[in-house]
């Protein structure tokens, strides 16, 4: 079986990468995922699918309160859902990926157009290679494969193609509620072929610090805003410190900072010579698996009413949850499916997989929390390049890693009967 | 003469009144201060001065090494001039405020119309009233004065309304060329009525601050530009203090941070969950009135390539000087202006005056330095509301000041024979 699925990928790889770089040249940023959506429903259709593609708009979607999304249009943002029924009694799997990508950036960082789908030296270019049209690729092709071959498995593959997960997750919150759950799930983020049964979660915050003004000349007649920013700043890092320090698992050994409190944004004060009154940082703190988001927002909001520090205290700093948060998720790293894919990787690359737990947040989370599936992430691409100029995919992989995955669903949903198959072995000699 | 002078003022009050609220009423912001100049050419031209209305516009004044402004159309920006001459043989002084204002900022934060001139409870209300509006007057009553009492000096009286002062004197600048310097000088800023032989000077400037960029869940694999920036800012603390430790003058006994640097703004990084590569910083240093800008724009400059921090020293902080600067003054604390002054202060208010070192720059720091003119600050508003909003003067110093400067003018350019005056009195009884 194992040859039989590696013959059929190299078989279906020239114009396997055709349609990935049809993605690829798709601009799916958010608000904007239509077109791809429907080129990958008519993929699924033609292999013999039937197709569930849907704008979420129930009340449910929009008032859920994991639902997180920076807007309330989805009109443009379908949901595309698919099902490989099974014959009965054997374990279902979810298949996920999302097809929005976040924004080019400076195009003139660019060496070709973003979305170019350029192919060079065996890597294929544009915004959305790596995070994560090459992931769904894998998963197309298992579902293509598992069509083909005519492989009636016992457990239901559920493929979902989601939108909106660059900022939380509400295109996999609307599968979930929409009932496509599974015993388990695999997302083909770009681990770069690391296997991650612990992703952390995180969201962004605001903090807002309060200074006194004054003339710049008589600084000391007001209170910075700015030097109590740089007390608050102390104060986060020593909290990220201790949240790090309270981490055991063996996962994360290799990891120098497995949950990060990064602040990535400063603003503050309107004139150079005033003191300024107000600074605001914006920022992501990450969260463990065995975390809750109330858990990390109480012990920030808490820190930041503890400082020590008499302005501080009198003037605590303001905390805002905003935009994006993703939850995190696990699956035990002695799940079965894990094994399972263990061993296929194996047995594709003859090497030992690296195991360790994702330093962001993917789909994994909600489908865990939410949708009572735990998800393994997986797939091809480094993630070095995604979100950045000259984002790319080596193409190999997408294939090595499809192979892994067709044969680990295999393993998990079980074959039933391979008759088809059989036949079509005949066939070819 | 010290009570027919009071008298005098105290006659001229509701007219002199009424006429603070045309200026305050006319919004001269930088680059609209044409309308209130017109005014008080026309004033100056009601007590029988001759006026010079001019817009500076010769190479000389745009190419000058202390040409400072934001701008290079000062059509809507004329300087005025005028000159009660001497009769020979007697000391000049120069007389110079300012008509521009800073803008009035959020509208809302005012009980009033930021232009309204209103009364209450013996306060005129207004953006510019104290900065510096009620100071102008103080000189304009000064010079009606000494025309409206027919008093004959020796020494000329030198009248400046000059523009741009709010962003490094381009006014006094363009004044200084066309030759209107004199022995001294007096500049009635909102000093409170304290009296201040030396003025800070003060220069704004920029520094850029440089990371590498990461996503935030390995915010390790960069480096944070803010926590550099925390780096820097931490510098140049130490620098302030420095700086302040040098200096022994005992007018500065008082001032907790004679030359203070001032962080006034701050900002960088664009997304919450990405490291920051780049952070900007905007201040105000403050000059010594023994110190170059030269001098000291060399010392942060230094400073900054010279900080204990490997990344730092492989990529050094970008220091630009951007914006306003203002050249520090100062005039010998035994100056015989400042004896006059001194005596004519206590001569009306009946108490010592409070000398001090002025905490930001005027416009005597260019009169001291290029027009050879040395300068005193002192005149009646308080520093605190300037800039602010629902910025007031307290009438009465506007009058205590006027006759204190009026008195110290006759007193320094001397006067030549006051048959007028005789006459007038004896008219009068």
């Amino acid at each position: 079986m194992l040859e039989e699925i590696q013959k059929w990928m190299m078989k279906k790889k020239p114009e396997a990468i055709s349609f990935l770089q049809q993605m690829v040249r798709k601009n799916s940023e958010q608000g904007n995922e239509k077109e791809v959506q429907l080129l990958i429903a008519e993929k699924l259709k033609d292999i013999g699918c039937e197709v569930d593609l849907w704008h979420p708009d129930e009340e449910e979607f929009f008032q859920h309160p994991y639902f997180c999304a920076t807007r309330t249009d989805f009109s443009n943002s379908p949901n595309v859902a698919a099902v490989i029924k099974g014959t009965g009694g054997g374990r279902s799997v979810v298949l996920n990926g999302h097809v929005d990508v976040v924004p080019p950036g400076d195009i003139s960082q660019w060496d070709n157009d973003p979305y170019s789908g350029a192919i060079k030296d065996g890597k294929l270019y544009g915004r959305g290679a790596t995070d994560m049209k090459g992931g769904n690729l894998c998963l197309l092709l298992a579902m293509e494969c598992i069509k083909d071959l005519k492989l009636d498995l016992k457990g239901d593959v559920i493929f979902h193609s989601v939108m909106e997960e660059e900022s939380g997750g509400a295109g996999t919150l609307a599968a979930i509620l929409r009932g496509y759950t599974a015993d388990a799930a695999i997302i083909p983020e770009p681990t770069n072929m690391k296997i991650f049964p612990s992703q952390q979660g995180s969201m962004w915050f605001r903090i807002h610090i309060f200074g006194r003004s004054a003339h710049g000349g008589t600084r000391y007649e007001g209170v910075s805003a700015l030097e109590k920013a740089m007390v608050v700043i102390q104060e986060i890092q020593r909290l990220e410190k201790t949240r790090n320090e309270r981490i055991t698992d063996p996962l994360y050994e290799k990891i120098p900072i497995p949950v990060p409190i990064n602040l990535g944004k400063i603003s503050g004060g309107d004139w150079p010579s005033s003191v300024p009154d107000c600074i605001m940082i914006e920022g992501r703190i990450g969260v463990a698996p065995d975390e809750t988001l109330e858990q990390v927002r109480k012990e920030l909001e808490d820190r930041m009413t503890s400082i020590q520090d008499d302005w501080l205290t009198k003037h605590p700093p303001r905390v805002e949850w905003f935009g994006a948060q993703w939850l995190p998720g696990s699956i035990d790293k002695e799940h079965e499916l894990m094994q399972l894919l263990k061993k296929r990787f194996k047995d594709i690359s003859g090497a030992e997989p690296v195991i360790e737990a994702s330093p962001w947040g993917t789909d994994g989370g909600l489908l865990t929390a939410l949708g009572h599936t735990p998800s393994i992430v997986f797939g091809p691409g480094v993630t070095s390049v995604a979100h950045y100029p000259d984002e790319y995919i080596e193409m190999d992989k997408i294939f090595e890693a499809a192979a892994m995955i067709t044969l680990t669903i295999l393993d998990w949903c079980e074959v039933a009967h391979q008759p088809q198959q059989k036949e079509l072995l005949k066939k070819e000699k």
